[in-house]
């Protein structure tokens, strides 16, 4: 097969469409046909070098993809051969076939085309992970999205839209913002003229939860946005990964602070990605097949485009995911 | 009735037992003649000043008692006079006469001497609210509590290992220590001259909740003592209130820091006193009555004696909880 491979780390010039050999399913694991699969931000840092992919994890990059199932491994069960499925991958998306064990796939939700598809798996195992099965989000709420234009962000604003949160959500571009209030958020807030803080005081409340991507550089600010109460979760620390904490306000809102990753997960057993993939596939996908959330695809490019399309992740026009075509 | 009481913020020499007039309950409270009442740090830091009682709160000491109940409020349901009571206080229980919501009243346990009760009330609801209802603690986890000679550490190691976790703990005296372990600690650590960290790395394991009382101090410490999916609860600041957080490691752990206080929790409602009075009753109080759990008391003293049972709260040799007898 071909895949897009890297001989040493480096900016995006370094990626190339090469020839590989193909992978073979192992036990409980179904082999796809990819389609098409989607950038994250994990792929730039690990093609700088900086992200080892997780023991016995594929080292070609890509974190999700959709295709069809061409072969299914020993004892996997679920699926059958010309299933149109996405799936969350530990590695191996930006290429022709790759494998996932058969728990980490998801039918392509009624509705969404196959290509579309390849942007759902990480920001909807992401989300709902983090939201709904740690943070308990829930109609009424206050909800402070930050970096609401990008795939996690454009996700998240619909998924609690849809769940009757409130909405407050960050972008750095006035595109961004107006994007981000037709997916449904009531507050925008563009964090290079306005203060956050200040946004979620004016609502009347504090933020019964808060969705961060900035990590240390936004800890105490995000600390004085929160509720009675409310719960922190970081998931990226685009800011900085060490943040002064102060416990006494935590202490006298009653807060939490909790910061989880997706792709260190064990495939199954608690806290494994398996009972991810079950819950959103049983509770989020039927928002997707009803219209209140839907992939939201900036832009698809071949494949062999990648290093294209992962320059354009940091772009301030980016709306959603960058798909990138396989077949 | 009498009551301690102060004209000025100070030392413990301001403390006296004065005449002042008796409480009378509103809707829904409970008078209760005043057996015992325990000393709590929050009550030293309130007598300094510095820890104003909630708003519509007695301003007299106290946040626990046991006695009788003496007078039902309007509409106050659930007891009766003469019931042998012990209950969880805004404030108030350095008196011989106190009202509290009927909400926050508990049985004494069976076979609990009616003045080691006062010993009960804050100790089990923040122990119970943090790390059973919040922290999730069960069976077979490692958890790590420092403070362990003190009336928080000796009830929550008791909890624990009732529940089936096995328990590390840090002290700062071998006296603290060997009381630590005869309420069943696994390990014990003397913090002034071992390292809390590697205690818990010795065990092959890291920390699945950890119950703090020192803030910013051992926030850096904490969180690499964790396990993986751990959580750290900080109840006291007593090493400072800002620390630095690394939020790598955090999400590297997905861990979770969590941070509460019970006397700012409303009487009523979600995250109430009533809730939590109710999860001990039920839950916890079978425990005492069958000896998993016993009140530690270090020592009693007559109530005109408070001021020397603030002093004995920081005394290297007291274990667990100093009582004072009104009647």
């Amino acid at each position: 097969m071909r895949a897009i491979t890297y001989s040493t780390p480096g900016g995006p010039e370094v990626l190339a469409w090469t020839e590989v050999p193909d992978p073979s399913p192992g036990p409980g694991e179904v082999l796809i046909e990819v389609a098409a699969t989607a950038v994250n931000r994990a792929d730039i840092v690990q093609r700088r070098g900086y992200y080892p992919p997780p023991p016995g994890a594929s080292d070609i990059l890509g974190l999700e993809c959709s295709g069809t199932v061409a072969a299914l491994g020993e004892g996997a069960e679920g699926w059958s051969v010309g299933d149109r499925v996405c799936a969350l991958l530990a590695g191996g998306g930006y290429a022709e076939l790759v494998t996932a064990p058969a728990t980490q796939l998801l039918p392509v939700p009624d509705g969404v085309d196959l290509h579309a598809a390849a942007a759902l798996p990480e920001v909807a195992c992401t989300v709902w992970s983090n939201l709904v099965m740690i943070g308990g989000m829930r109609a009424g709420q206050l909800v402070l999205i930050h970096g609401g234009g990008g795939g996690i962000g454009t996700h998240a604003i619909q998924v609690a839209v849809a769940l009757g949160a409130t909405v407050v959500t960050t972008a750095g571009s006035a595109g961004k913002l107006a994007a981000c209030r037709e997916l449904g958020a009531a507050v925008t807030v563009n964090y290079k003229e306005e203060d956050f803080v200040t946004a979620v005081a004016a609502t009347g409340r504090g933020a019964d939860l808060i969705l961060d991507n900035m990590g240390a550089a936004y800890l105490g600010r995000n600390i004085d946005a929160l509720a009675m109460d409310g719960q922190l979760c970081v998931i990226g620390m685009q800011g900085g990964r060490v943040g002064e904490l102060d416990l006494g306000t935590l202490v006298a809102k009653r807060g939490r602070v909790f910061a989880t990753g997706l792709r260190g997960r064990p495939a199954t057993g608690p806290s494994g990605k398996a009972e991810i993939v079950s819950a959103v596939t049983e509770q989020l996908w039927p928002m997707i097949a009803d219209g209140r959330v839907r992939p939201v695809v900036h832009t698809e490019l071949p494949i062999t485009d990648a290093a294209a399309g992962q320059l354009l992740l940091d772009s301030p026009v980016t709306v959603g995911k960058v798909v990138l075509a396989v077949r």
